[in-house]
């Protein structure tokens, strides 16, 4: 059986214990982890690690690479036996969390195409050993991914050593979705060829040097696949305004009947727009996306997506079984990338996406935070909704109007942490309406968006402030010392609610 | 004479006084003026259009577009004469600036690159007139611009009619170093094959159906150049510290010895530094930029650039008039394109540009406000930096430590506007040194940018700001309610110096 997922002869010998390919991991070194939204991550040598260390009792600090979140089983072990140095380029566990937001893990919020270009550039510490899950080794050693593609091309180019977890859980009829590119170096690299969603510009397995494996662990661990926050009310009125405008536009000339592919942020407010079109008239749709969840496999069911390129699965445990044991269905309508490719800002932009992303909190002006909490706590990280906002066609941010029932207000006069600037937001959503932005100054984007976005609650403190400010004057009217002042009461008071 | 301006007989029939093209200019229109840092515009039409607006005395506005800002005399009379609905994607003039900032002209500040993308897709109102200046208009009726592309190509498209300004003023020597390039719409479009700075993809005029332009006047007058103002002793130390930083990236093998294609904004800090590099060892220098300074051709004339890209010719007049004079001898060295391939996102990133852009304020977070003084009051606009600063490979920016005597501080707490977030911005200059952000969390910048960039007078202040920030956690620590109250101090008692 295993010589079916390692087809390389040579390469069987150098099949370890976990044990044993932990061994070879040194203090202050620095690993690049496959995985992805909790996808394709390695899921045993880390573990296996953080006994080691534990047991040793010695000073021991590593730099963890990955391509997005990985499982929480993981990232939180790590951060609880306090392992981790360097950490990027996302995570979204509550431990790690709480590590960088204690200053205790120095966390680099990037956006996602860039880590392999920093990487080979030189301008972060390079990967001494890339540990990657695998369905497969070819007959050339090559290595076959599984449920994510993430940065692991990269990893596994630049490491010294490979470590390669072979997951004899992964279907191995995942082998074919993959594309493989690397754009090579800049400077002296050919334009990407990719100008349709589902067309295929690489190989299939990612080329390494096989004498650079220096271990292959057998595991046979299913992925961590998290619940999807289905659809609410609040959420299903969001998708409702988004689906509503995107028909206008269809009627309006701007877009045609099957819209532009679509790219979407995990989230409920996703999930809850891909359910929406499956009851709407569209077809012949297009994803472009970093990750690819429930919902798409439910509108390729439905017939009305034609084809899905992503850089990951993330799946509930019930579709991942649906899905994985039918790859055959699906398989040549999906495509796995690098995430320097599902998240390229040149192709984004040939392509002309429509982007549908989550905001933390906007303000009147149109500026987005995504990831900092009263400005200093850091959620999760900016992940690729960057990438995606400054080059799509259509770049909407959704979120409700309100959290904390009640306390605090989504739509503020200042965004205390900004992610993305106004020039980069077309469109908010929240489940009181829709903010078109598009073509607008300013100040017309502070009546439109205190009009259309805000709750009820809050709009006449909005009003109160943006009046105030027009008194001030300039292009973008600021109280400058109040600009903040709703943070500061909600940090101090408990409510941004005045009165 | 005309005749070698003009090659296409039966446009000869069209040409017509200023006063006849003005007269099809009406109210609401939406009017794509050539022109780009005061090169290549329009120069007679919108003096004459504001003339007849004065003597009529009837309400009219219209909507003016740009490649970026025009000379003064131009949006100066326009903005005196308030005929200006909404102004895009640039200016810097200080008649239009104080119509902006009280809210009477609807200013769109967007990333250069993304002015013909936003046309394409119906995101701002369409051009109903194209203006453009011309030195010659070829047999098959193509216009070939003269010192600037911007984004006269999108222009003259979209357009449904086209007045050309054709100035005989502009040396016809200039054919031949225009490569003008339409991608296309998005989601059709071939990816943009250019791999070499110096590389051709285009043709040497636009492409224009000759029955659209409805009218010609000739004109002779040479652009207005304004004074590129020297280097002073600390913009000479800043260039100093960027350059040493690039012989140390070179001397660690992150940089080869002709570095990478260099970008630079418009200004005194950007001149200080290409000069340096006549006295530097580097050679075989590319240039990829928006705009093409006097020092680009020193450094040609050194031959220590072999090759300039850009989208405009920013001259002094001294300078203008020795190029222009001698157009034979640069030629096969420059290309100008339009803004949307000099700036373009996959173009920057693709051939990995060392991008040096100068900033109005850096936090000690890292985020950049290169706009908006107090976080209010425009100054001129984002302009291209956005483009290259998120896609380049290395991306500078510059700022003297002070400003007003020492009442502001360049360096603060928090910004007060966000052009530029932490995810975009590598290297801090000031006159005190350098602040290699690379690879560090927020809490290691912020150390860094107050150790090695603040003005001495402000870094105990920014260190108590730092130490209050830091008693209350977070990965990027504030103390919000004092954030921004450097600003509101300045704003309310003229300086940000406490005590």
């Amino acid at each position: 059986m295993l010589s079916q997922r390692l087809r390389n002869v040579a390469l069987q010998e150098r099949v370890v214990t976990a044990e044993e390919a932990c061994s070879w991991i040194h203090d202050s070194m620095t690993l690049g982890l496959s995985g992805f939204t909790s996808a394709g991550d390695v899921k045993v040598i880390p573990k296996v690690l953080v006994e080691r260390v534990k047991r040793e009792g010695k000073p021991f600090k590593v730099n963890v690479y990955t391509g997005a979140s990985i499982n929480s089983e993981i990232d939180g072990l790590l951060a609880e036996a306090n392992i981790v140095n360097m950490r990027l380029p996302y995570q979204s566990e509550k431990r790690m969390r709480g590590r960088i937001n204690e200053g205790n893990v120095n966390y680099m919020d990037q956006h996602l195409s860039h880590t392999a270009e920093l990487l080979r550039s030189g301008a972060i510490p390079p990967v001494d050993i890339a540990i990657v899950e695998a369905i497969s080794i070819t007959e050339e050693g090559h290595i076959v991914p599984s449920t994510s593609v993430g940065n692991s091309h990269i990893f596994l180019s630049q490491a010294k050593e490979i470590i390669v977890e072979l997951n004899v859980a992964q279907p191995l009829a995942l082998e074919g979705v993959h594309d493989i590119y690397d754009p090579g170096h800049q400077g002296s690299r050919q334009p990407i060829p990719l100008t349709q969603v589902g067309q295929r510009v690489g190989t299939t397995a990612i080329a390494v040097d096989p004498a650079k494996i220096r271990g292959i662990v057998v595991t046979d661990q299913p992925d961590v696949n998290s619940a999807i926050v289905p659809p609410d009310e609040e959420t299903e009125i969001m998708a409702q305004h988004l689906l509503n405008f995107l028909k206008d536009e269809v009627a309006a000339g701007r877009l045609g009947p099957n819209l532009a592919p679509l790219q979407s942020g995990v989230g409920s407010v996703a999930n809850a727009v891909f359910h929406g079109f499956l009851s709407s008239d569209f077809k012949d749709l297009e994803v472009y996306s970093e990750v690819l969840q429930d919902s798409v496999f439910e509108l390729l069911d439905a017939d009305k997506i034609k084809v899905a390129s992503g850089c990951s699965f993330t799946l509930s445990p019930k579709k991942n079984e649906e899905v994985m044991s039918n790859l055959n269905k699906y398989k040549d309508k999906l495509v796995l990338r690098p995430q320097e490719l599902s998240n390229n800002p040149g192709l984004i932009r040939r392509l002309g996406l429509i982007a549908i992303n989550t905001a933390l909190e906007v303000d009147i002006y149109g500026n987005v935070n995504s990831t900092h909490v009263m400005g200093t706590q850091m959620m999760n990280g900016i992940g690729g909704s960057g990438d995606f906002a400054r080059n799509a066609r259509l770049t909407f941010f959704c979120t409700k109007s309100y959290a904390k029932n009640g306390k605090i207000s989504s739509i503020v006069p200042m965004v205390s942490h900004v992610d993305h600037t106004e020039h980069d937001v077309d469109i908010i959503v929240t489940e009181q309406g829709l903010a078109d932005l598009r073509g607008l100054s300013p100040r017309e984007r502070a009546k439109r968006i205190i009009e259309n976005c805000a709750h009820p609650s809050y709009r006449p403190q909005l009003l109160e402030y943006f009046e105030e400010a027009l008194q001030r004057g300039g292009h973008t009217p600021h109280v400058i010392e109040k600009a903040l002042s709703w943070h500061g009461k909600y940090v101090n008071e408990g409510t941004m609610l005045a009165g």
